[in-house]
């Protein structure tokens, strides 16, 4: 919100608890943008003679009495942000008053509300067990959290298939790649990266559902005509003891046997202030429904942090997938899914990444895959240079001898690309 | 040409050698179409009474006296293309009397010559060793063959790299993928496929030339501002003891050493009639300037034969190369060649294929990566429909748990793609 | 919903109006799916005996007793959706009980509510005047309609600018095209195709905001190095007497003058179940941000209903635009708007159309340029056959000696193709 | 070639005509390029003691005994050219020794020939009548010239249909767009800009031939599986009195009429050295089979110069076209052309343009539409900057409130987009 709105602040009482007051309270502020909330988060200290903190990151002023408090936030540029409010406990709602940004002099009222943020737990990273009990049909920010986490905390949880249907076979939620989540990474706040690193992914029950289609993208004109009688259900049976996918039905598959490689579809964190909801069937930045068959169990996904707790979400798993997912549907089942988090705090990225034991892989998005390559290849450069202290020119010598470009997605809206390195090829990772 | 114009004969006078008269005589007709030569294969048989045979398939009628000869082929729908000359023992010239495709009942009249083609040598199939003196820079039908094989025969040749530089660093060619070739392959036929297998491929210099380039199709916006810089020459030194290359120069880059994956970047048949001569650094059905790094030693490259003879090219070989080529330039380097080719006849394929001893790959190309990635799909499933006996459905399933999508060249004016899967998941292959 | 779901009913105390039981009340039923709201239309009718009417067209049976009802509608299949409830005046609120899509032979509960529509006032067509007071930033089936109206109607009304700044220059919603409305058009239901007349469309005001970027679409590479400075505000003059726009400003453009021509770059009805709410800055096949500049006075614009009452939003009105919008602002500005409506019941097209005086057009939007224009050609053909009666060779005989192909929208997300013919060139239209 | 390669003299025995020996005698030199020709231009003049002149616009020393002369070219960066042969009359062959650009020190010796050009006849600018007796099927360097012109000169000929038919109906060259010419501008060279004024474009026979097609780029998938039956011959009745053509045939369309527009469908300059001649059904910046409907009498084309001569070919003449040429084939007919030509010497364009009395317009062509619109955009920018002076910043400010994108050409391997402006908008255009 910072660089589209900024804040401020006056008085506020806060209970002076013995060493808190300190480090103060956190917050998480809601101001109502003609109708769009936008989310701010505020830290307010109890000072004598008044209040001071931050809101995103600009220095806050203000006093308290009683319920009611004031604050001003000040941006670099000097324009302030005032707010007028009541506290009520861990809830706080006014008036915030703010600059009208296109109109020099005026000035416009929005209303706000905050709700004060949990304090991290005492003791070392923590496993949650999460049980999900509805699931969501967007990403978005506007969603309540389900858990808060913090950085290097495990998450034990579950998702339900693209159909919303559980291991048991009930249906759970609307079809249409139904999430987990989301998640509030406690700590992420717009410019970071999250780092989700996917420890084990299991599918819950034993058989996924699939078509026998072929994407629009992967059909050409001569097939078209022949394609009308596909898109029929196909029902794979799933044997988690071999950990191999089979086709019911008979005909030139009848032995075919294909080992699983379970992955999640969907992975992504909140769409920022001014973006709407994402479809659950959709990518951006953000990452979304990428269908990327490199987010499997002991890789590391990197997606930018464009909200207050990120918000991540996850769903849509696969027990297998070729790349592009050209049946539409890939081996859609329920997944037990465990995750952990990491924050690299001021590290913006422009795209989704991935890293495996052995690669570092950049997921290019967009309309084309002329544009989705464009947008991995350059992804990747930005990864080089940003971790591993190459030049441009060191950038290219080193794609145009190593690079692995593969197509990951053809099923949504945008296409997705892949751009990757060998490891074994690149020098040692600074130290940032 | 019998798609486009179709031929005809009477009476050739061909001397009466025993045992040799059954089979008949072998010759290349070139028809000159209004400045643009058609090549036709053509069978005489000296009969009693006159002559017979065949003319790209259709039956020849004919007589001969002295040198002078007269011969008509008749198509499938009646039209009849007549043919007079004298033949000069293994040469022939005159005068073809065609139908005027465009206007009903009148004729056109086209001057031919031909030359006969040699017999198949007595004996296993044979090794070639062939040391080319000149470099071709079209893939045309137009270019005398620089040598004649069979199907089983093997080649050792060597290519001279993209700048025309042979193995002693010397000049031989102008710049541009000069090719090696062509090579007759007789018996080849449009309509027949052409599978080259690549026996080996050493770098026989210790040096590969290269850019620090990136193409444009791997440039976002926010690069090319930065890219200005780019595109300087970088030697890469080649190991040919260890296998590995290392590019000249310091930097983060100064302990780079790349596994070699020799390659032939170009590789071509020649295009059938009515299309132009194309470009080294082109690609279409007949292959081309593929730049694919999987056309390496090992692997089988299968191309749809469009002229009599196939006529095969091959030039533009690299040391080693990222998928798609994108420093513009990859190790570029001389190349001594070993391969061998068979011939499949009657069975045309629409897209270049490449088969190793674990995949099966077909190369789409177009104008975008869209298009390519349609071509390669569909030449993927045409793959499977083929020779492992798979319905359109099976093939969906196949491809949507098991298909890889990698793009292999992004430095030409067309893309390429590649859709492959795991032989290990395909049933027994058919026989044909 | 019909198509998602299908619903039921049983007993609904309605109060006997005289003449008003036979064509009985209509109501707007809102069902929670898993927390994604599902809307329904369904008429109940008192009878003897109980209820009868029909939800999304499926057959309704039911009894009423006091303020509860119960009723089931049954779908073409057979499968019952039943629902209970409560009914309190113009509202009602229960559970339905529906089968598991997914499940074979399970069930599952949703929350229901439904809301009385008004009857149809009395008399002639009406023209309301409608002053928004808040504007919505996405293209949403969920926000409340601002006004109802009935096919022949007429509405004059206002648009902010993309901005969010009115005619006064004063700001009153968020930037990213706010939209005015939705406004619900009584009686469209999914299936039928929403005609608006553009009756008139003037600037309220005597400037419009632009920019002098051009769209990365829209620039080549040779460019883009020099792009850098670009993106800055150009503040143009609209003189409203004559009807010309001139950039402020000096140099070559100095003398610049051109013609008006206001349009709205925003047009849409809401998008239909189990889709996302739309950003005011993308596009569908509902219409949206189309950026498309014969959305002026004078044409009629036809959008395809998804949901009960169409839900019609409109905004980001601009004085002028080139093709394209190359310059992602094209000249922003406030705008006073007068449109009708008119329903085409039971008809539903692929894209947007829209027809002028002497043109029928219809708008392609997809990822790339390549997929719009197929889109365009392909609705085209769709419009040639279903009111002109062209037979497929027909409609490819005329576009290949006379259709129009203009790029109508760079800046978005999707890009627009129109294809466009003359009319004087069509048959009659059919009588449909 | 210079900027390939470079020449250079000694020598030349050329007889001293009065007044002729200083402006010298103007020869085509053809460099036999390792199998390629190169063209160059030399200017020799017979001085006190030797030979002096230009040769690609290097300076050029030499000297010449009896019938056996020697020059050297030096180019700026002083690479000697040497040339050694022997003039027979109006005919010069030898050997060249150039520098080895691969191979510091080595060096490389060609073939060469060369052939004294005419001088431009006395008088003011002339009107030739050229009748065509065959036709080219590719754009070549290497085709000899059928006719030598100057600027300023007017030409009437005729072109034969794409089928290879003439006015009277009978076949005279091979199907794909078969050319007339090449034609070749004295003074024209690499650098140059050719404009083409097509002063008339007249059927000559009373039918054109066209398809009921539609190209697969103008083809949604939905429409595929129905098109199957398309592609089938419609023949039109051109009425040369009233300017009409009808389609024969009955139907919806038996009453369509539409006003016929000739243009020639095919027009371009040959390829530089170091391209492969292309296809007469292929385009790039030197033009070619672009079948862009504004290549119209009253129009000038403007393309760029890539050979000594320019060498113009034309052909594909429709009788009209509607944007794209969705139907693969136009109205094609045989024509009866008259055109003038112009130099713009030194002025180099990257795209070819086409100036009508109300409008500029750039056609951008590449592999795609999204590609295409950039070629064309930048194309049109480049010109409001050359020619009008305008900044970038202006162009961006004009392109968005006036440019109009129309889609030229879908029906070949490159699409073809058009950015064009009103005059009316342009300030006054620069003296160059």
């Amino acid at each position: 919100m910072k660089t589209l709105l900024a804040l401020a602040a006056l008085s506020l009482a806060i209970p002076a608890h013995a060493g808190e007051a300190n480090k103060g309270e956190h917050w998480l502020v809601v101001t109502d943008m003609w109708g769009t909330p936008a989310y701010s988060t505020m830290t307010l200290i109890r000072e004598e003679g008044g209040l001071s903190g931050e809101l995103d990151g600009d220095p806050v002023r203000g006093d308290a009495k009683g319920k009611s408090l004031r604050f001003v936030a000040t941006d670099a540029k000097g324009t302030e942000y005032r707010y007028a409010g009541m506290r009520d406990g861990a809830a706080m709602s006014g008036e915030a008053d703010f600059a009208d940004s296109n109109t020099p002099g005026a000035r416009a009222r929005h209303r706000f509300t905050a709700r004060r943020l949990p304090e991290r737990p005492e003791g070392l990273p923590r496993t949650y067990d999460f049980t999900p009990t509805d699931y969501s049909n967007l990403f978005s920010a506007d969603r309540a959290p389900v858990l808060t986490i913090w950085p290097g905390d495990t998450v034990r949880t579950s998702t339900v298939d693209s159909g919303g249907v559980d291991a048991a076979g009930v249906t759970r939620a609307l079809f249409g790649n139904p999430q987990t989540g989301p998640f509030y990474v406690d700590g992420a706040v717009a410019g970071d990266t999250l780092a989700i690193h996917i420890k084990r992914l299991t599918p819950n029950r034993d058989y996924a559902d699939s078509l026998d289609s072929i994407v629009g993208r992967a059909l050409g004109t001569s097939l078209v005509a022949k394609a009308g009688d596909l898109g029929k259900p196909v029902r794979w049976k799933l044997d988690r003891a071999t950990g191999r996918a089979t086709p019911e039905g008979t005909g030139a598959l009848k032995d075919l046997s294909v080992p699983m490689r379970p992955m999640l579809g969907g992975l992504a964190v909140a769409p920022g202030f001014g973006s709407a909801p994402m479809s659950t069937g959709d990518t951006g930045r953000t990452g979304g429904n990428m269908d990327f068959n490199e987010v499997v169990a002991g890789n590391t996904v990197f997606l930018p942090v464009q909200q207050p707790g990120a918000l991540l979400y996850l769903g849509d798993a696969h027990a297998l997938q070729g790349d592009g997912e050209t049946s539409q549907y890939a081996l859609e089942t329920s997944m037990d899914v465990e995750f952990g988090v990491e924050l690299i705090k001021g590290r913006s990225i422009g795209s989704p990444r991935v890293e495996s034991p052995t690669q570092i892989m950049v997921l290019g998005q967009a309309g084309s895959l002329d544009e989705a390559t464009k947008a991995a290849s350059t992804g990747l450069i930005q990864w080089l240079q940003q971790d591993y202290g190459l030049t441009l020119s060191e950038s290219a010598q080193l794609m145009g001898s190593a690079v692995r470009l593969t197509i990951a997605n053809l099923a949504g809206r945008s296409v997705g690309v892949s751009a990757r390195i060998d490891k074994a090829l690149l020098p040692a990772k600074r130290v940032l």
